[in-house]
């Protein structure tokens, strides 16, 4: 018995209102047996680096062949594109406005088709919910084994976002900012081991973090080996590095937000 | 192979609680093979209208034969009755409050069942939580196959509620109220092509719309047509005029809530 | 045909974060069957007690067999272990902190197993991120037919946290805290008939509550036997008696939060 095929689903839609009801609604029109995983529909509204960054976080802990639908769509209804993305793991719905384009720096893009086959829509199309009217429905049609090629033709030519990057500021310096602010307080930066590397041309450790006005205090491995009241940083789940506090909005104690400046001194 | 059978909840229950996995877990147990989708738990407390119109705006997005459960319910333990509504399409089940009825406009009611069968209730009914008690176990028992005259007798009357209805101020202007503000600031009305269709007599398209003291801008199709800064009417998604801005709240820009009046000249 | 394993979810990830999603695809790359139920993912940032409290509120209303898993971690990282606790009934994974410990005042505990066998963590476990790298994959594992045995050996220790418990303060009188207020504003207290029972040696129902300066109004059954803006006594569908009013938050009437002191007269 083949399992039910998965779609996870972000989007700014926030959770009070109709719109990821409906959507879900649309996808089980077409695709009865879809399992239809949340991501998150808490995404500030319109923050296309706020949704690609989720995306990008999330998306390789599901099993290969997984529809990933991402809706933040300040442009819907305009003349961008709706796009399909077809990886050797996975497959991208969304809008063509970059919140699907971090992805692309780590997968493989085997084709990107441009959504236009309006038999497979909800008809009629709100200008206002392509959520509703066609990702939704593709989506479910997708999981149901139309064949991508069916939804429209391939493109070259597709809208990239990039993250902010971090820059080398000297020898043993490097420059970066604050991507995101999660749950906890904890401050996500565009920093990681990775870049680090690329940047400074070598293996390069992180021995102290500023940020605003202050000195980070030591760099640690778990949150829980952060002394009492002091700022520590550590290597996140995400990839990138992080600055936190024990039990306590590391964020708050900075009064800091996403886009402050945060500098990495390396060994 | 059948599908699973889809039951869509909604309720004020809030997400942070234990109502919301408690109702979901007495679904499970009557009907294991359930796919319970969420449509919101946001739903301000105690607001009828709200969980009524969030209804109103999702369910034909749904599969046929699809089950609709909607928990807002401040006369939860008092006498009113608990129902299972009956259409050509669906099916529903939720106090008989109102809260069910906006469907009854766009939905012929095949029958409306009281819901008596003490032995499909989860026992013992608290008289605080009949969404886990009697109404989780009832939309299980449904999707199993259980008929729906075995839940108890057919009823003739029962609570309808209506949307404040938009009037017809002259010959040109209809004037309406503010339904809904979601999660974008967009204000919703109670204003729609049908509505005024009905109203003037005649196909009546707007010209503009007037709200608070101001007078919106172009009416336009979707919202990245808006104008930096400007506020705009459309079509929305709902099959209401909207109130929108850019990017923006435009009930922030307004000041205004639920409940504010607006006027709409037409042609 | 077997129905989908089902696998609750509680934590204090937020709903806006990557980090639920990320715990459900690891969960799905395990057992792509699993039907996945989320209870809360709102739990106060690293509270356990609400962790516990939010699982004892729900768990036994699903079905036999289904897995419980509570991420509410603030030592993840550390050297705390990481359990799956089988009972009867039910099987409950997640930090040996307490946050599981509410249940094993009502449930039979067959074992408790540490979980060590590392080839069924997703590889490299981030220090940060258990949910993702042992305890989503560790569940979906177990959901698809692993036995608990295979994840580690039987302990005899476990954490316990326990409810602060109701004290008797006279030969008719109780004095017990607020335990939880919940999305309505209705006060939940840790008094109940069982705990009135146990420490008067007799059957002692509820005459009166007092709580802050205020002497609540009349115990009645459900919400809205209480009359317009007074406060009422009610046992909650928790099973833990409650403070309310009609309609309105009774937590922001009386100004009151979890902690406060209760005192319950019994007869």
């Amino acid at each position: 018995m083949r399992p039910n095929p998965i779609i996870t689903f972000t989007s700014d839609f926030g959770t009070r209102e109709y719109y990821v009801g409906s959507v879900k609604g649309t996808i089980l029109s077409a695709c009865p047996s879809a399992n239809i995983v949340d991501i998150s529909h808490s995404v500030a509204s319109h923050d296309l680096l706020e949704g690609a960054f989720t995306l990008l976080c999330s998306y390789s802990c599901f099993p290969a062949r997984t529809i990933h639908l991402v809706v933040v769509d300040p442009g819907v209804g305009s003349d961008r594109r709706s796009i399909l993305v077809v990886t050797e793991n996975h497959y991208f719905i969304g809008p063509d406005n970059g919140v699907l384009s971090l992805v692309y720096e780590k997968e493989e893009i085997s084709r990107v088709i441009s959504i236009e086959a309006e038999h497979h829509f909800r008809q009629p199309v709100a200008p206002t919910f392509h959520g509703r009217d066609i990702f939704g429905p593709v989506a479910g049609n997708l999981a149901r084994g139309i064949q991508p090629e069916k939804f429209g033709p391939e493109i070259e030519e597709f809208t990239r976002l990039t993250l902010p990057p971090p820059q080398k500021v000297s020898e043993s310096h490097l420059e970066g900012i604050v991507l995101h602010v999660d749950k906890f307080g904890n401050l996500i930066t565009n920093l990681s081991p990775s870049a680090a590397a690329r940047l400074m041309g070598r293996e390069a450790s992180p021995v102290e973090f500023q940020i605003g006005d202050r000195t980070v205090g030591p760099h640690v491995e778990y949150y829980s080996q952060a002394p009492q009241g002091e700022l520590v940083s550590l290597l996140g789940s995400s990839g990138y590095y992080e600055i936190a506090a024990l039990k306590k909005p590391a964020a708050r104690l900075l009064n800091l937000r996403r886009g402050a400046k945060v500098r990495m001194a390396v060994d």
